[in-house]
């Protein structure tokens, strides 16, 4: 599916522009054909959707990962997209304050604790947003 | 904390205002302090916060819900709140579709059946929206 | 293991006298060898350990169950374990308060409702306790 | 995406003839994009696949769905397709007594009764194969 | 609630008198709505009821956190509080044995290696029981 | 059990003949009796037996772990099983491509990654198979 595979690019470039690219090469290293499922189907089908106004549908990917309890990695790497996509720190912490109710303060817990090394990383490169913390590969 | 405690009466009648009473005087029945934990604390202090949109509160909620897995009742609850705050049924369906990346297929599909069992009940129901499909008391 | 099944046997008919033993009789018509394990392992050399005081040892299963998730026939078992072994009913819903912090509310209704049917099937059989609820073959 | 569309029908029809195809309409009428990606990737990409012998692929599955814990309806779908596979009844409890050393007895013991239900189902449909247990529409 | 905020503040105290008012300190930074609900909501209201015995209370929340599997720091957290309240290193340890039943070895596995390493830390701190091991903010 | 024991030891030498021996040792440092039932029921009842193919046996054991989703060192552990068993390293992928319709893009990655680190270490420690890379003591 080369026209998914090409939007997926656009999507994960428009998350993180300076490591996105360098984690899909990574990625297909590791396994093309995963690779393209991942740029493919979850960038290029899924998160390319336009249906949920772009900040709700980051804010909705927290969410998710919050109440999954691992893959931290994809959770820093999703408030990654929150920040470019317009969201406030503000209200990503709200969205971990919302699923206490129903995941509980652990996971929660674990959630903020990875918004405060974003935005410590954050606020250490600069406030002219042109460096974004470095986003590592998948290693959670 | 019966100023809390009001609050969360009040946002859970928001909810669903034909069970949402009826439900927290059976839960008081089986445990007095678990539900006066589930109003005051639950409703009262967390779901009363107006830092989200009500709209995308309902949706980070169902999104967590989704990730979780078990709780049927109360996704079937926050989806029915959604319906309140006036998420259209696509906007919902659409975070189900959005979760698929982060928690797979298998739990994404319950989601998707119970929306389509709370919409078909809606729609029995009535257009006029007074009559809104029962809640039952939590038994998944 | 001969020694530690009939260890294991004694075990569930301790927690069920009724059903236990009807149990394991559908557990081995499945699977003879799960059958041994369940019985020979979980009770006979778990369950049946005697550092924790019968009490703690039922109120840490609930928890765990109640964390779990999923499993309610096992939660109900343990439920009725609870019981058997002198644990109140505001005892095992104390568990489940507690287990709000770690779990969120999502869950910890899920296992309040099934407090709720045990106890109203117990009530419902008499006081003398000779008739404790059915105990159904594992159906969740 | 017609081709994988086309091929994940045809993967879908092969787990299931009869109730299938019916299940990927019902799918369609609640969601036409959610359907679209169930058929298309979720068996037209990721299912179709061939690395795996058809058998160990089913038995992966169910694998994956006994740890899951939540899913009932995928499993039973999973442990049909596995029937369907060449799957023995021994090799699909197998992997649910390997699974307890992963998670537990509770999840296996779920699982065993899935498959009590399905190969009961099975049993009484007759020994040709012609009739396969219904599928039902995933509804955990 | 600031009644409830003060008890909360004397629990956590209780569990861990050096780094536990540091870590709130440190919560407060990040968000000082979630320091409030986790001060005043989990430890003011839930872990500072008394109906349980205060070493049951600990022990029921390691099972929840074995059981969770994720949120190391918190079961970190909640082994130093069982210490704190007179559990014994082999009562905590049977906690995870019991709890191979239900959640299996690996999540079991987990929570022996924490349980180590915190006892590590505390032998090494001198027997005289005032330095505990260090409890960092909650990283996992 | 001391023969169970035995083969437990077996089993374990089996997969991970350097490393594994020493990690029974440290368990039993930290619990004698857990490492009398993870030897001797985990290995030597469960994983000995013989109805699955070994190299089907621990695709399923890792179709486990990925869906369990944390367990991170079990997961490694059973990685090297299943090199040791035979399996391809694109079998072992072909697992974790498999299991993102049942459990999503985000534990795949982790379990990815996890492969891409024990192959990264395989191939450093040389091609004669004789040096495996190491297994740590389970810590996540």
């Amino acid at each position: 599916m080369p026209e998914a595979y090409l939007k997926g690019l656009e999507e994960i470039a428009g998350t993180d522009p300076e490591n996105g690219p360098l984690f899909v090469e990574e990625l297909k290293r590791v396994s093309p054909d995963f690779a393209e499922y991942f740029v493919g189907f979850a960038f290029g089908k899924i998160h390319a959707r336009t249906i949920l106004d772009p900040k709700v549908k980051e804010l909705v990917a927290i969410a998710s990962l919050i109440a999954l309890g691992d893959g931290k990695s994809h959770l820093r790497l999703r408030i990654l997209g929150a920040v470019r996509a317009g969201c406030s720190k503000e209200e990503i912490i709200e969205v971990i304050i919302q699923s206490v109710v129903y995941v509980g303060f652990t996971r929660a817990m674990v959630a903020l604790n990875i918004v405060r090394e974003v935005f410590e990383d954050h606020d250490k490169s600069g406030s002219d947003g042109s460096a974004e913390p470095p986003t590592s590969p998948p290693s959670t």
